[in-house]
Formats: C-alpha cells, sequence, structure tokens
C-alpha cells in the first residue's frame, strides 16, 4: 500500500485508528477461554466490531508467541482473515524485530510473505541492514522505533549525542534515507506529545504510528495539534482501551462502541 | 544456570563453543527437503554431532519463523530434544526481542516457560522495563545487544554520545546496572576485537558472546587476548562454518570436525 492509498482510506473512512490486537489470554472474556481457538476467536468479534472505524490492525506479536507454535497459527489466522474480509485494511504486525542482514531477510520473508503483513515494526539499534531487507518488498512497510511511550525511553532514546541531536533524532534522520514516506514510517509514542514539533521538522512528509493513547497517557488533541500532515501522517493505536474495555459477552460491542470514539473525534480534530 | 555453572562446564569441556542454529532452508542438505521436518531433523543431526564439543547451542529465531507456526514447533522440537539429550547444554533463543514492559513479559513467557531455554538476546533500545521481565526469572538470563558484527553497527552503536562515551559503551554501562553477572550477558561482534579491552574495562566480569568468528571476519585469537576473564567470560559463536560446511549426506561429521577444532583452538589458547 502506498502513503497516497493509506491517506485515501483515512479520508473515506474518517479515522486514523489503529486497533492494537494485544490478545492477552488473561484479559479475555472468560467464555472464550474453553475454545480451541480462544485468541482468534477473540479477534475475529474484535475485527468485525470495529473494522468500520479502523484504517489500521496491529496484532504485537508477543501475545501469540506467548503460547508458542499454537500462539503464531492463531496469529496467521487472525491475519488471513483480516485480509479476506477486510481487503483494504493496513495490518501492522508488531514485532520489533531486527538482526543482521541476512537475518533479517529471514523475518522479512517470516512477515511479509508467509504471513503477508503490510507492515513490520522495528528496532533500529544494529543500522540501515537490518532494515534495508524489509525495504525490498514492494508496497511493504519498515515501521522503525524512535521515539517510546515507555518510561525507559529515557534510558538511551533520548541521550543526546556529541553532535546536540538526541538518539531518536538522529535516528530519524538517518534512517528517513534508507526509504521513501512510501516504505517507512515511525513509532513516536504519544506521552511525548510536545517533542512533536521537533520531530515534524526531521520528518514532516512520514507517517508515524502514534502509540500510548489512553492506558499509557497522550493526548490526543497535542498529537493531532503537533503530528498532522498534508497527508494526515498519523495512525492513532489504541490497544486495551479498545478491546479489553469490556469483558463480558458483550464485549465486541463494547469495543465498537469505544473504537466509533475515534471517528468522533477525528472528525472534530481534522 | 549461574556464570559459576557456564564456567564449570566450559572447564569441563575444554570449549567455549556456541553452535549457532542457523538452520537455514536453503542451505540444508538436499537429501533432508524431503523429510516431513526438516529443520528439525537436520537440527538434531547439527546438535548430536557437536553436543560434545559446544557448551551452548543457539537457535536464530528467524529462520524458524520464516516457515511460520510450523517452523515454530521445529524450534520448539530443537529446544526439547537439546533439553533431554543434554540437560547441562546453555540454550539461547536468538530472538533480539524487546518491546514496553508489560509486552516484554510476555516474550520472557513465551521463551522461559513455554519453551525453555537459558537465555534470550534483546535489543536495548527502549531501555530498562523492555528488559526487566527477563531478569526476574530465576537461572535465566538475558542477552543484550552491544556492539553487534554487522557494518551498519557504525550507524548508531558507535555514535558519540555528549558524555564522550560511544552509545554501545553506555548500553554496557547503563544496562549492567539493570542485574548481575547472574542473569546479563553481552552479544560483542568480534570484528571490533580491538575493542574489546575497552570494553573489559566497563563489563570486566560479564560474559560476552561473541559471533562473527569466521564468515564475519574476527579473529578468534585477539578476542580471547582481549576477552578473557577469570570466569573465561567468552561464548564464542559459529554457525555457518559449522553447520553448513559440507552438504553432503555427511554433513554431520565434517560439522563435528569442525566444531572439534575450537576444542583444539581453546585449548591452544586459553
Amino acid at each position: 500500500m502506498t502513503s497516497q492509498a493509506l491517506y485515501e482510506q483515512i479520508l473515506r473512512k474518517q479515522s486514523f485508528l489503529c486497533v492494537g490486537l494485544d490478545s492477552d489470554i488473561t484479559k479475555l472474556p472468560a467464555h472464550l477461554l474453553s475454545l480451541p481457538e480462544p485468541l482468534y476467536s477473540f479477534n475475529r468479534a474484535i475485527i468485525d466490531a470495529t473494522a468500520a472505524y479502523a484504517v489500521a490492525f496491529k496484532p504485537n506479536v508477543a501475545f501469540y508467541e506467548a503460547h508458542g507454535a499454537s500462539g503464531w497459527a492463531q496469529l496467521e489466522k487472525t491475519v488471513q482473515y483480516i485480509r479476506q474480509s477486510y481487503p483494504e485494511m493496513f495490518i501492522i504486525a508488531d514485532a520489533k524485530r531486527g538482526d543482521v542482514g541476512h537475518t533479517s531477510r529471514l523475518y522479512a520473508e517470516a512477515f511479509f510473505k508467509t504471513m503477508d503483513v503490510d507492515a513490520v515494526t522495528l528496532s533500529p539499534y544494529m543500522g540501515r541492514d537490518s532494515v534495508q531487507p524489509f525495504l525490498e518488498y514492494g508496497g511493504k512497510w519498515a515501521v522503525l522505533l524512535a521515539l517510546t511511550s515507555n518510561a525507559s525511553s529515557a534510558d538511551f532514546e533520548t541521550l543526546p549525542l556529541a553532535g546536540g541531536r538526541k538518539l531518536y533524532e538522529t535516528v530519524l534522520e538517518t534512517s528517513s534515507a534508507w526509504g521513501t514516506e512510501d516504505n517507512i514510517m515511525y513509532v513516536v509514542g504519544a506521552t511525548r506529545a510536545e517533542m512533536l514539533a521537533e520531530i515534524r521538522k526531521i520528518i514532516p512528509r512520514h507517517f508515524l504510528l502514534v502509540p500510548g493513547i489512553g492506558a499509557q497517557g497522550g493526548d490526543l488533541q497535542e498529537v493531532v495539534k503537533y503530528g498532522l500532515n498534508e497527508q494526515v501522517g498519523l495512525l492513532v493505536n489504541s490497544s486495551r482501551e479498545i478491546i479489553f474495555a469490556d469483558r463480558s459477552p458483550h464485549f465486541a460491542q463494547t469495543a465498537a462502541a469505544k473504537a466509533r470514539l475515534f471517528v468522533d473525534l477525528f472528525k472534530s480534530l481534522c
């Protein structure tokens, strides 16, 4: 998918919502736990309920990997289900991978060929050759961690470098030359909304994937104020606040209502 | 496993070899490809052939993940096989994971409970809370990327910070306070052997996992000269040079001969 196609879909749906499928088995509605594939069953219901209000789904791979091969199988089925039922949807595997080039090539294969998602989150620590294999797939995206929303992002990400820039700023500056606005986007934690203006000076045209709306703090109004660009340029992720808003048998309807709020917010803010 | 137990095993086997199970399907001996689980069959043969000369096995998860759930199942069987057949062996999942704390907890569960390896490689980019969940399992290890052996490590890892240190040096200094020499070790690329002396000033007592011996360059003599500490403190990884030295039906014997060279080297160098 190109950034233009993603932009058009955002306009069509009047939403920049990305629903995070952080399907933690310990938080699932109790009545699903006896099913043979509880994560997949939960995801299907959430996907059907929220697809009208979202442009992207983002399964976080950790929640599937915790169950080993059976978890992976449910992740694969989830991606297939989205692909078949909502072919226009942008699918991000939140995997935070990265390895030396000849090994990253295999991760790219795992997510872009075996699984066929649109985008994968990657750690930038090892540099260009760890990212390059993901950029060689037409229409696919690398989503690089720049400034994350956790408290420990101050350990390294915001350290000042000798030249005056912070590490995450240099990550943005250096890595944006590795690809284009059509195959690289960045994770920028919304708890740092005041930094978004600075970030937009470095990468005015890239899409940003913004986690941390809700449970992790963050203020959507600030994000829009400082982060919006000509193509909207924002995917705003919400996970727990939508998918675990209700653990009763009516969880999917509640998730739909929570997701719909983002459409209202989009209309009022953008 | 404690660092003392690992040290004792190194002395007993006269080897610091870690065999990297980078089981790339495109490089497997042709006669294995028709088997139902070619990666697992290959691994079993390599493990049996080299276990006498190695203290650790390190499957790189990318090579399994590329095959989806079926690849994960073969990875799980590989780990189970090592655990059952060679219970003293140190098993490292080379996964290069890392996420916000509540998600990293699930990765720790994936590798330490569902799969039961001894150690997982992690990217330090997101800071302490992305590593902490791995340190809460008794006897298990986080193996943090510090200085990797790929050319692109110069993009960020070796950047000078405002205080004068390089990024990877600050990663070593900061993160070594998060745990102990019994639950943290570091990936230090052997192509930077001259930097090992500096690294040893920062972390004199930690174990180092040294990749890049062989195909990626690197000089074992230099690594030992600058990296050895009182407990040996080195796990030297070799992957392709051992497991793909021969693609004939005699591949396992050839792998054994290649692995045995590391015992001779250990005896002459340590």
